[in-house]
């Protein structure tokens, strides 16, 4: 049954299948107060005219223009007086031959009268007029139509409806206006261990929140769809087929990503084929490879995403948002791209286009410097770790360093960060980081940080301990905190210390080795082995768990309140805010080191009046202090 | 009562004024199904572990690391197998020292073991496990907390969510997510004279559509506000007055426009002194003089805007936007301002700043050049016709041709179009104009056309006659029209031809001057002048109404269907369309020039081919040939 593709396919030849799908909807209506940012999908011609009454554009008299003809100041036309028109009201009263009828701006003109005489030539002397000036037709009168004439063109099939758009068909009296529809997108969640946000997560049972969908759903309504979620089936194949016929029905376009059990691939292809038709599988571009198209009969399409969240929202900017785009008569916002140039050289030889996450931030001069993030690595941070894709030709084998390249941003909506930093991650520094505008931070460690500051990307480095860097990075604010083992409320094992660590029978969970409370501890094992005569290899190898080093600054306390762990490296801070036991072991010193290529950037500046402003935050933390 | 504001405010202080205003709305909580694009209110930190659980990265046996110790190819370790886990399900089995439990990737690790031996260095014998490789504690293993580790920062405060956010935040499971509240822009309409769009207007009684409160509804959508359009009171001073006091009540500010009457003045005046205080009257600015600045007591503020629609439009833009915006949390977009050099010398110079309504066309190099529009004639049609506003400031006397500008865009949806097109309107101009991606037709007449081609602003110019350009201006299509007298049905009054016009005693509506279709008719008189023995001038002063120009082709057409006139100059098409009678007077060429220096700008040499192709247009139009 299942068809063989052998070859996978080019983007090129990805783009252009997704291109011929039929997504385009049928026209809607929809009020005028709903029209904004969608597309005309008609020409609209005037049907009125506006003003729509020839209309006083002076205060004055309204009068048959032929009555005033040869008037002067020595020979003035004396009228009768008939009557008045207010703005707003409709005429009572008729201009005769020989009579004139006082009117005030933006009324209506009444029958007879072509023109008005402005009041500042004119007398009223016994209930006449004495008129000073003759006028001409159309004298100090709007004629109907001046402003939009009934018949005109007003605006064409395709224009994009903006404020100023939406005060034209105002103008017009429309209040139903024609749009190109939005394509409706279904989205159905395919792996049996999603849960969706908000419902209630077992871990234990091997369950992960489902990221795609949400995220997926939010660049259709970017695109101008609609989107729609499925509810979730779970390991249920059968409602998930039934899902997925009901989505056919009622989409333009169904998607789904990364079904990693081969029966609800086998789900898939049933319903594709059964349906309508599998038009691609495979393509050769990374990330990708696995990308499904097809169509599910009459008017709907399926195609089916990479399931790592990076590579999802990739493929989907990269081959299904433009699809949606067309469909809905968009065009792609002008930001949705970037230039900049690599801030380090980056090989790549696989021989299939590249699809390259990276993040961006501007160096000292305000020039857009773009570094490649996520490896395939899977990992969900790196959605915000990554601003967008540089797309890498297949014979490309490597950008330099310095190299002009173009970044489709992952959304028009995102900005690059003003402050780039990276290194050891603390609670101050997350209260800090809350005072500066856009900032990224990236938690790797301080000895992964220097290693980054080396490469000369982020504008500071956050490093925990005395390690420091060995270029002249400038200091911008450093502060202590308390460090030690953390054990489980009233410490039941009666941890007093190192000592304990190394001679009690205890599990152990440490930091990773990026991490500066690691060295720290590392120094003082060190430190004990000289006061016991010992190596520190051999106080290491005495410790159960050493080498389980986690990456987050609560992660070894967390694993000690689940009883996952007896004792856990981390700050008294964390251990007082979830309620558990702590043996200090000393302090150490925080410093935030600046690019020294970056000193006058606005945004490192900032950030050291914040560093420097900081007392308040240090004072609500146990255990720290500024410096 | 009223204050007196002697002196106008600055533009500047009027900003300080909008600035001071307490717009900020409360937090809200959305569902993250909502979340799009609004600004993140609190810093978001994981509150769990992705992924919750320890899970196995490869497929494998999961063991204690320690039962290894040794294993290689020579010297295998022999485990007992104790059972099996599968990815998304609870492992019901706990590997004890000497045993190993067949795992999946992306199952749970079953308690007791700490790492994974891959398939492949393994080998099952006799219910047994061999394993020919010695692993180390964490192999094959993502722990709990690898992607997102619980307590990290994940999301700051201030942060605008785009997909890629909405995507973290599903990781986390956060379903609920604090946002800036939005501010509630209530829009009072205060003109006596406004009917909302899809009433029923009495152009009779001079009631016009009111432009200004769903434009401004829809700006307010745009920066990030949320509109509240308030019932139309018309002329009920008492229920307007109603309506202010409930609006100040329930919305963060209340907006309104050109309050025309002074009635309706006295009633915002009213309410803004009683419950509040004005701030600021009149502003030295053109548009906006009369702009109006005040409180409305706890947490409401009130700006009174001008009344023209390009005027309101202006002000909103300038001054209204950006406190919206900074309410909400909202940057400008990138895209809101476009550089671009003047097309013209523009002089000015009335000691006030100034806001500039501009177009924008791009040369035939891609540069954008940016033209003056609307000198305050009020017309709704410059909303469309205008890209957005210079600010020129007080105490510049000229802007110089060439001299660069900043265009502040008046949404960043605008796009500047990529043809700009003036000249003589025409029914089959209008279908063709359809099929070119983002025209700009200015409909000014063929006179007036060929002006603006020598100010050498228009890409093309429409000229109907035998009127040509002086300069090189290039031919891109032509055809002809059949133009003469449009009579009523039936043509009651017997018109035979041009000599009735002249000796019947009937109402005629001519075109304006501008008119390519009045320069015509006007050499038919000279030629019928000729034949009679009589001058031109005789023969005009003998037809009623040869001045009364209307500017749009189907107005006098219109005028005679109203019977508002007896004859009107048209077109055939027109008169057949209304269903009107017809006299001819023959036929006229329309030739499409193109402005010589942008004969290789792309849109240009598109609309070309769409004229070659225009044979369908022509065909479905009575008394049309293309040549």
């Amino acid at each position: 049954m299942r068809k063989q593709f052998r070859d996978l396919a080019s983007p090129e030849e990805a783009r252009e299948t997704i291109a011929s799908l039929e997504l385009t909807p049928e026209v809607e209506r929809v009020p005028l107060s709903d029209a904004r940012g969608r597309i005309l999908a008609e020409r609209v011609d005037a049907e009125i005219d506006v003003p729509g009454f020839d209309r006083a554009s002076m205060d004055g008299y309204a009068v048959r223009a032929r009555d005033t003809f040869g008037a002067d100041e020595a020979d003035p036309v004396e009228l009768a007086l008939a009557g008045e028109v207010h703005a707003g009201a409709e005429p009572d009263v008729e201009v005769e031959p020989g009579t004139a009828v006082e009117i005030s701006t933006g009324a209506v003109m009444p029958p007879g009268a072509d023109a008005v005489v402005i009041v500042e030539r004119t007398e009223e002397r016994d209930g006449n007029l004495v008129v000073y000036k003759a006028v001409a037709p159309g004298d100090s009168v709007m004629p109907a139509g001046t402003d939009i004439a009934a018949g005109a063109r007003a605006l064409g099939p395709g224009t994009r409806i903006t404020p100023r758009e939406i005060g034209l068909l105002s103008a017009l009296g429309i209040d139903d206006v024609p749009v190109r529809g939005a394509p409706v997108v279904g989205i159905v969640s395919t792996g049996d261990e999603l849960v969706r946000p908000g419902e209630t997560l077992r871990p234990e049972a091997g369950q992960i929140y489902d990221v795609n969908s949400y995220t997926i759903a939010a660049g259709v309504e970017e695109a101008g769809g609609v989107p729609k979620l499925y509810p979730h089936a779970g390991d249920d194949y059968d409602e998930m087929e039934r899902l997925l016929r009901e989505a056919a029905d009622e989409c333009d376009l169904v998607l789904s990503s990364g079904s990693t059990s081969a029966s609800a691939v086998d789900v898939i292809y049933r319903v594709v084929e059964e349906r309508g038709e599998l038009l691609l599988h495979g393509v050769s571009v990374k990330p990708g490879k696995p990308m499904l198209v097809g169509t599910l009969g009459e008017g709907s399409a399926y195609i089916g995403l990479p399931g790592y969240p990076v590579s999802a929202l990739t493929i989907f900017r990269t081959f299904v948002a433009p699809a949606i785009r067309d469909a809905a008569g968009r065009e792609e916002p002008q930001t949705a791209t970037v230039e900049g140039s690599m801030a380090v050289r980056e090989r790549y030889a696989e021989g299939r286009t590249r699809l390259m996450p990276v993040g961006l931030i501007a160096d000292g001069d305000g020039e857009m410097l773009v570094y490649p993030v996520d490896k395939g690595s899977g990992a969900t941070t790196s959605l915000v770790e990554a601003d967008g894709v540089v797309e890498v030709p297949a014979d490309v084998e490597y950008l330099a360093e310095g190299e002009t390249v173009t970044v489709q941003l992952f959304s028009v909506d995102v900005r690059p960060p003003a402050l780039l930093g990276v290194g050891e991650d603390d609670p101050a520094l997350s209260r800090l980081l809350d005072r500066v505008p856009s900032p990224r931070y990236l938690a790797v460690g301080s000895r992964e940080g220097l290693r980054r500051l080396r490469d000369g990307i982020p504008d500071v480095v956050v490093v925990a301990g005395d390690a420091r860097s060995d270029g002249n990075a400038v200091e911008l604010g450093s502060w202590t905190r308390e460090w030690g083992l953390v054990v489980p409320t009233d410490n039941p094992a009666g941890v007093t210390g190192l000592g304990d660590l190394v001679d009690a029978d205890l599990r152990f969970i440490n930091r990773d080795t990026n991490s500066g409370l690691r060295t720290e501890l590392g120094n003082a094992i060190a430190t004990l082995a000289d006061e016991r005569g010992q190596t520190r290899h051999e106080l290491v190898e005495a410790i159960d768990g050493f080498d389980r080093g986690m990456k987050a600054f609560e992660s070894p306390a967390r694993a000690v309140l689940a009883g996952r762990a007896d004792v856990g490296l981390g700050l008294r801070e964390t251990a007082e805010s979830l309620g558990l036991g702590f043996v200090s072991l000393g302090t150490q010193p925080v410093h935030v080191l600046g690019n020294p290529d970056r000193t006058q950037k606005e945004s490192v500046q900032q950030f050291g009046e914040i560093l420097a402003d900081g007392d308040d935050v240090f004072g609500t933390l146990s255990g720290y202090e500024s410096k």
